[in-house]
């Protein structure tokens, strides 16, 4: 219902703006008996952290998450979980130009018009910032499925930067962690580095394309139509700013294949069914097949950019606008762990979803 | 929160089986006072109606709705509108030979899994019969939508049918009542009819991607994040069976743009600001700029095929599977009206929660 | 959320007038795997139809249930059930003085000035009748619950009726079913029925207390605050029309004891702890203790009486009212299932919250 | 749905446990424009605070609020508002002796068998300092009533302390502020500051009942059922830890009532209908008429007492209790600006609700 909330039973909502106080999150509804510290949390935090490499915004944060509440002796304790990150750096002096004029393709102009608040101090909840607090949550919901699903584990990488995919025959998952792009393809690495020095010299930006898959998913999650694991997968992917599409495995390519070509064959293993290929994205009539659960999402460049476009100001006159706030030329590179923390949680919630209906899957094979 | 509900103010559960008694929708929060009478809906019903023509199933179901509740002398009364749909043609005998095996690609064997139950007369749940109900439900999103937001249409169409395409220079509103496929592009229209007669005849089956566009939407719909209305469109398309991906504006193709190229530039109209293009689909920051709203979302094909797959049974023995029932090769034509009633609840929805929170837009330009 | 749905994970939502074709239940996240059949919800149908004594109203309506869906051969399948009851006995033309009159503390006039809508059939949602969906609903709970807590029940009973209370003294559990009243105490029930007798033909009315006691509840259900397991129950009983305050335990009555009297004093039995007496009526911290859960509350009078009150038309001319129709001189006899039936919801639903956020109680006690 | 959050379009989130290093309310769907700081906060929190008098516990707490999101220039953003207050004063140690060792009537017990927690430092989540969040939370619901509904005035005060109730008769709205038992009643003032002395002195508690009276309250808030204005704030008040009734104005007291008495006779007036009595709190058929809302609750005796109790420890020996830790004899004191902050938050909750569906009323009179 609520606005800045996700999650049926395992409920994020995140707080903040990019130049308030702070952000952070509150978590209701996490299991008790999970042990946690601010150290594990600030692990994923800084695997996001801006200002790491030349590609992303030099804008410098020290994002250090504090346990305001919900633990106690490093143990949760079932009560909410509160989360707060600190803004540090809020150079706001360089947004001054963007205070009365409207950045095309940012939500300046829909923000004012429905709330009539120009926070031009940057972007307030429309802000890249706002992911810190989701990937501190994504953090808690890791911690808590080592328990329910140990086997269960979420990696984000980037398959497309602008025009250029990756060659999937060269996937390789020790590869994601070795470069700035989380990238499974080491050519395109090299590729993408020359690219988008180029897009960042140039005061440019691109879109990206990032891919996250979940690997040692039980059978049973989900449900067959609204509560659809991919329903709230994508839902979870589409809630990010600046995301504009999202495909569970086949995605859109779906529409593409014949009966035959989308159906994934089953064969019985020592362990259970056995699938073919994984067409469904681990995912068959809304419920996971115990399959890697692969979700896409595509996030469209970044609208800060030098090159000057027509707009309009808040008091309708036409204009240009440069933007020249520190940004990332691909805010998709931030966007890899934020997607991996958005599957963390909503995996984790749908395991206590399918705990309270069901206790146990109810129909066994073989 | 529940499983088969969606919408925050606007709330709709869809309840009801494939082969079961009825099928229906439960709508909670309609305004009172809007004109309301089972023919209004049921135009949109027989619209979607399978067994129209050769390219939909031959089930034939009359599908006709019977309002239980929430009308009073053909006016809502703001409170729960009950929608019945009485199944009529279950020929169920049809569906004999999968009660032990599992269709590949199918939600045969999660619900299996989850539930332990095996509907073996139909996909329960998961059966494409329980579009109708959303149908339903969005016939009556459309009359309260009228006096909300009159100038507001709702078209949804096909744009690709397996790898065949539309040509956008041939776009013609007009065109989209005037062939089986709901597609804007005639020529289009009579290469799938070729197309799809001989998927038929050889009992294979193909995807589809559809567009829905909202013309006439007022700007200030939605949220910054996680009530996005991205999110909440994107979220409505992928609860609909078989479906697996969902684009806004660009979609996933946003990936592949410059931030130069991305940027809807701006200048003031008579009215308001107007937009050199709609990358965005609509919404810049989740929230609804006053441009068409676009939504695109790609179904799979039917796994319900001729040609046999390799499969196993509920005991676990390797099999083969090749069903025989009266089924769609192409799912996606009705998905359309599917698609349409679900954008027109979407937006009703945010239109109430916006007068809610806000009212009216705070923010004026010019 | 919803206007007209409760409950979190076993979420119903009620809807129909009571004057329309049919009112209803829409259930949705029953369990899996639940014997049920439309016989097991019409035995607590049956004990609350209105015209089986001359104590309550002599409107006949068969009530009789029809599941629509959620429900394959006599077993529920975890999809939403929807239980449907037709309205046979709709003589309106009772109710014609009261089309333009207000009846004075009746939901008549807020009903007409929030919705603009008079149904002057009756009393639309407001009416009595809703309480059918209830108490069906209420039958799908106690199956449910049968599997997940099998020393269960839950018991209403009727403790005031007007100034008249229960000798506590005589409580009689056998005797709640020999009497109209369901009272527990043999002496009250005959005394109340001279004095209903006497209210009933002088064509007044009188409120009632009802005490619902769930015997066999597991410890550990609820939570600290929001949603203690007294909110909830609270919130459902004062859910029910003419209901106007509900009590945990001593209730209201706590306010006038001190700490030491207060206090339910704790030993060790042989299968954990032992209380020396229920004044939380079963509920510390808003969590279950494991001892009797003790709910009363109050309905009041009902308006509908033919001793003539002052009050207004629709165009504001000062009148007087008498009610004709065929009313209850105690409604409360009839509020004792339904109260029966917003316990089982309710314990049903925590049963569930609490196997998904926690699995099994964590803390042990020797 | 969800365990620490109430509302539906004004959701109110509070975290944070007595011991922890702060707690706060996350506030969403406040609307946008709203003038607020954190000193118009601090006023309805600085009433609440302990420690003011010999009265309430002698924990000293600064409940410093701070506002770290949602709001900028003194102007709320429509965005989640958090509000944080440190805890200063953790003398933990005075609670050493309750680690082992359950008190009875307090939620100790059942904390621990549910979430195997035991916070030995205080209540944890159960403690009354969570009452603070709320007062927070209900300042700046008053902000927002302030535009939206400019009479509305909400006022909290005891009637009954123990077996002491006020005279009716004597009923001074402005003595409320006068005395240290928020009492409209000098004379009970008096008698019960003597009766409270002693009460202390001797180790022990007392329950009270606090009256919340909200005046300029417009007619039309609320539904029929479920949603009744009257199950919300009944919920609302029931969520307060130690509460364990509610009445809406007859209460409990209505069962006694004829329906001759009970019902509150009609007359037009200038303004629109003005009714003889008030017997229905305000709230008729779950919809306010525009009297006076009014709402009681019965808040149980503190628990921690020094009377020796009979109880068990987390071994399951048999052992006393002795609660020597600082507390409240008659928390009922500091519960009066909790109830009015439940009241405050409610009814804006059910304007906006009521906007959002209907917008303005839809009927009216003469």
């Amino acid at each position: 219902m609520s606005m800045n909330t996700f999650g049926h039973l395992f409920r994020v909502t995140t707080w903040g703006e990019s130049h308030g106080p702070a952000l952070g999150a509150t978590i209701d509804g996490c299991p008790p008996g999970v042990p946690l510290t601010a150290a594990m949390i600030q692990h994923w935090l800084d695997m996001r952290k801006p200002g790491q490499n030349k590609y992303t915004t030099q804008r410098r944060e020290a994002d250090e998450v504090e346990i305001l509440s919900g633990v106690f002796e490093d143990i949760t304790t079932g009560t909410p979980i509160q989360l707060m990150i600190r803004n540090t750096d809020q150079r706001s002096k360089d947004y001054g130009d963007i205070a009365e004029k409207f950045r095309p393709g940012h939500a300046d102009i829909t923000y004012w018009q429905k709330y009539g608040i120009r926070d031009y101090r940057g972007g307030g909840r429309s802000s890249a910032r706002e992911t810190a607090a989701r990937v501190a949550a994504g953090g808690v919901a890791r911690e808590a499925l080592r328990a329910l699903a140990p086997n269960l584990t979420v990696t984000g990488y980037m398959v497309q930067m602008g025009p250029h995919g990756i060659d999937r025959s060269a996937f390789d998952w020790d590869q994601i962690a070795q470069n700035p792009f989380w990238t499974p393809d080491a050519a395109a690495a090299a590729n993408w580095a020359d690219y988008l020095d180029g897009l960042r010299k140039s005061g440019s930006s691109v879109g990206a394309i990032i891919e996250v898959t979940a690997r040692g998913v039980p059978a049973g999650l989900g449900a067959p139509i609204y509560a659809k694991l991919d329903t709230d997968l994508g839902a979870a992917m589409l809630s990010i700013n600046a995301v504009k599409g999202v495909e569970i495995g086949e995605g859109m390519g779906a529409a593409t294949l014949t009966g035959e070509a989308n159906a994934d064959e089953i064969t019985m293993g020592p362990d259970g069914p056995v699938y073919s290929s994984n067409h469904a994205g681990g995912i068959l009539g809304g419920i996971s097949t115990g399959q890697d659960v692969v979700v896409r999402f595509a996030v469209k460049p970044t609208s800060s950019i030098l090159t000057p476009r027509r707009t309009i100001t808040k008091s309708g006159e036409p204009t240009q606008i440069i933007t020249k706030g520190r940004h990332d030329p691909c805010v998709g590179i931030r966007a890899v762990p934020v997607g991996e923390a958005m599957m963390a949680c909503v995996l984790l919630d749908h395991v206590l979803l399918h705990r309270g209906q069901i206790g146990e899957n109810r129909g066994s094979i073989g």
